[in-house]
């Protein structure tokens, strides 16, 4: 073989169900690196379909679709050594008790790495694990591979793997038993707190063991709750970078096989882990509106930091132009919360307006006294407050095809601190996944070099102010002592018990863990939004609504 | 052995999460088989802990529960032979690649038939074939048993199997192989229209072909989505009926084994088609309330059929007494409207209101004008309308406790025909998988035996009533050629060209489809309902909200 063997990772941002962008952002690529003098070129894991295209991969329509893509990607080769990621029809696929009975048929196809060279498709990979867990659906859709396999390129012995499979010891030591000088694995690695420096440890750990040089290309964007953050690498025998692309953006990562060694020219930094999780956001704002067609939001901006944190990614995703803030006070907004929302709305730059809630308030009240004659006041007034805001914002958003954004972050939605069809009301929940705590984070983050959320959003005391005085440390524990419970309970599956034993007060912990259970319903009801932690509120956590399990 | 071995079916509702309970109904039941005379008692699929726990079973906890529930099962089988469904540890369950990573960590269980015989338990059977498609998640969860088993009884051989296991003939065979005298089946195999049938004709192929007889126990009850139908039977090696217990109730069926055969002394009914789906229905409105605590439900009525249907349901399902029956007109609501409504609620003894939604409407729409100077009147005023209503049944439940049922059918849900916060607002969808078509079967069936639904209800034009002179042809096809359409495209995965093939208009059937792929965000959001079809809109059909896919 040529002594120089230019390998290119595409971090590829790719539509779940859009085969042909897909496929002419992959053609776009093959033109550019044949013009930079590139041997071959990886795109990620499912880059043609997207990631995940979840049950979109049942529709017969399918097999065609791959079928014509494959001679596509024939054509795309020329002059090049191509690998995608795309699913392929097994062969005997659907097994004898299930024919005729499509709408219980099991897995028939494999999610694998394509190989095509110079106009040929030369060898498929099949991905070996496929993870079931988390948000991972993959055994619903795919049956495993049962072969490691090493591609052979005039003498340069490519290992192939399929993201999942690089995490697991024995597939990666069989690939490099068949004499892989590399190991290629292409990804859909979704971003979550500290994923990367999993990843990264993982990966140093693999190529050292087994001293070989790993290339990892991961997919990029948003996709509903999931966001691909990027980041691909590769490490050289010993575990150290060589090469790393950018995160949150496409990117295009370009190493050398000089027939002993891979050489990278460029190694991005890795930004700070609050920059991290900003960026995720954003990506997940910009990329849930573009995929779905939507260009402006609107959203209810209370005074309160999580409508300001809102607001401040909505307008690094969208531009200023695009975002409408609506303050939407009633009889126990604060006057300051007015004062501070109308100067974050001037800071950025957008349409801001004030519509009081008052008028219909009234009129739900009067109408609603006869059935409220003899009973107390209680939450019901306060949701009734916050579902007025939510019917202003949905009919403004009707009328002129802003979609609104929630802004509830995770400690609300994990103990039932909203209110379903009121501030609840949206399309895409920006903070869903961020623990109130580090919404704190992010705001010092937000105003790191000059003051985007005004000072006082962030140092008051949080309150709904859904009722006279009320501050949030009234229902719930200290956002700090909250978080740090309720992820155990969430995140790590500690039961209450143990939370206790960790030197937590048992009423509070046994109080807050119960209502994370009973507030299932309002969560199964609530806004798609960017998962960011290892276990999100969406396809993550499966829990049933009718639970009865007692700890 | 005894000539004369006699054999429980237990037909039984267990509760999620809910093991004391599910335990304490299990004591409760083999106390009874022992003063009945009866040698072994055999509960469902998943009995101890409900079915399906879903993310329950990833709670650490769960193992002591498991080990305390196994001693207590020892002590209940004393002078019984008990057969539990229950998960069970599987020995060297976690991988070394997932150590130290709780949250990602892999399927560690088993789903097992436990045997317990007077006071040990002497075996356990795991399940071989592991469901991961439809609303099936157990690869999630469990890892798959590799050995066929048969359990000897003094000589009476009895082969075990779990649900999914007797649709394997692989399965089924290699325990006839093993030297089986019967074969005893533990399912929790929920309802779909048809799915008896189905059930039915595989059990007598499976009896025919291996000449044996089949003993099918099923879960009963409903759990948020899922409605198990009981249906439990007994065929013999002919594959004919000798048993079968009722459906949508707590059961018990027995059988004897005199040596040689088995025999029964009870054929239950199977009910009409109709029957079924309204008894499902019933079952699935019951278990909801009585599962998550609640006693009383308010809806929304509008002289509607679909709000006539449900409450039609709602009363059968809870009582007249738990019922509460809203009017609320407005301008565009017909005067016969009320006056069906009223009838009705008349008819049936439930509590009735009338509570026009005029004033809070007119607020809101003084309050947006500004906003709406300049746009034409479009849904958005529509939306208004259903929101006010919704805003206000949402009141009434946080003020006395009562559930929101919302009154959408499948029809509607499947092309967005409804209003996200508006009549979409509330805790269970009766109808949400219950085609427009089946409505008029179902109101029908309702009025069989005495007008309960007002007859003009059924007969008049269906109208959203939120336009002057609305009719749903105004918007949708006539519902027989859409609903034929959308079980073709959502049930069957039939593509939008081989449905125009079939002899639908090549417009409709594009917009139609297009409908049903851009609703996807609204769907996401409502409320938990009960499955009824092969595809219900629930944890069976898992589509991306962003996604380009065009046919």
């Amino acid at each position: 073989m040529t002594q120089s063997f230019r390998i290119r990772l595409y971090q590829m941002d790719a539509v779940v169900g859009d085969f042909d962008a897909n496929l002419q952002k992959i053609a776009r690529a093959a033109d550019q690196a044949r013009a930079d003098g590139i041997s071959m070129l990886v795109v990620p894991e499912l880059a043609l379909t997207g990631y995940p295209p979840e049950d979109l991969l049942l529709r017969p329509a399918l097999i065609d679709k791959l079928t014509a893509a494959d001679l596509m990607l024939q054509e795309i080769s020329r002059d090049l050594t191509l690998c995608v990621g795309a699913p392929s029809a097994a062969a005997a696929a659907i097994s004898d008790w299930a024919l005729g009975n499509n709408s219980a048929r099991p897995a028939s196809l494999l999610n694998s790495l394509l190989i095509y060279r110079n106009g040929e498709h030369i060898l498929s990979y099949h991905k070996q694990s496929l993870p079931n867990y988390q948000v991972f659906d993959e055994r619903r859709y795919f049956v495993a591979g049962t072969q490691s396999m090493v591609c052979d390129l005039d003498g340069l012995r490519v290992g192939l793997l399929v993201c999942e499979d690089v995490w697991v010891p024995d597939i990666v030591e069989a690939t490099c038993r068949l004499g892989a000088d590399l190991i290629l694995v292409v990804n859909a690695s979704p971003f979550a707190e500290g994923k990367f420096d999993e990843r990264l440890d993982h990966l140093k750990h693999r190529a050292s063991v087994n001293q070989v040089p790993i290339a990892y290309v991961n997919l990029v964007g948003g996709q509903d709750e999931l966001i691909f953050d990027g980041g691909s690498l590769v490490v050289d025998r010993n575990g150290e970078i060589i090469a790393q692309a950018t995160f949150f953006a496409e990117d295009r990562l370009d190493v050398v096989w000089d027939g002993q060694h891979l050489i990278g020219d460029r190694v991005e930094h890795t930004p700070s882990d609050d920059a991290l999780l900003y960026q995720a956001l954003v990506t997940g704002v910009r990329d849930y509106f573009s995929k779905t067609g939507f260009r402006k939001a609107v959203l209810g901006l209370s005074g309160g930091i999580d409508s300001a944190l809102t607001l401040a990614v909505a307008v690094d995703a969208l531009g200023a132009d695009n975002v409408h803030a609506v303050m939407m006070p009633y009889l126990y907004t604060a006057d300051i919360s007015v004062t501070d929302a109308k100067r974050q709305a001037e800071i950025l730059g957008c349409e801001f307006s004030i519509v009081p809630i008052e008028p219909m308030v009234r009129e739900f009240m009067q109408t609603l006294a006869p059935f409220f004659d003899g009973h107390p006041v209680d939450t019901t007034e306060e949701n009734l407050q916050s579902r007025c805001r939510g019917v202003l914002l949905m009919a403004l958003s009707n009328k002129t095809g802003a979609l609104v954004l929630t802004t509830g972050n995770k400690s609300e939605m994990a103990v039932g601190y909203a209110t379903l069809y009121g501030d609840m009301a949206g399309g895409f929940a920006v903070l869903k996944d961020v623990w109130k705590t580090r919404v704190y984070d992010l705001a010092r983050f937000v105003n790191r070099a000059t003051e985007v959320i005004p000072e006082r959003v962030i140092v008051r005391p949080p309150s709904a102010e859904l009722a006279p005085g009320q501050e949030d440390s009234d229902s719930l524990p200290p956002y700090d002592r909250l978080d740090t419970m309720l992820s155990l309970y969430i995140e790590s599956d500690v039961s209450p018990d143990e939370i206790i034993d960790a030197g937590f007060d048992p009423v509070e912990v046994k109080r807050m863990c119960r209502l994370v259970d009973i507030n299932e319903y309002k969560r199964r009801q609530s806004a798609v939004g960017p998962r960011v932690t290892v276990r999100g509120f969406g396809r993550d956590r499966r829990y049933p609504i009718a639970n009865r399990w007692s700890f």
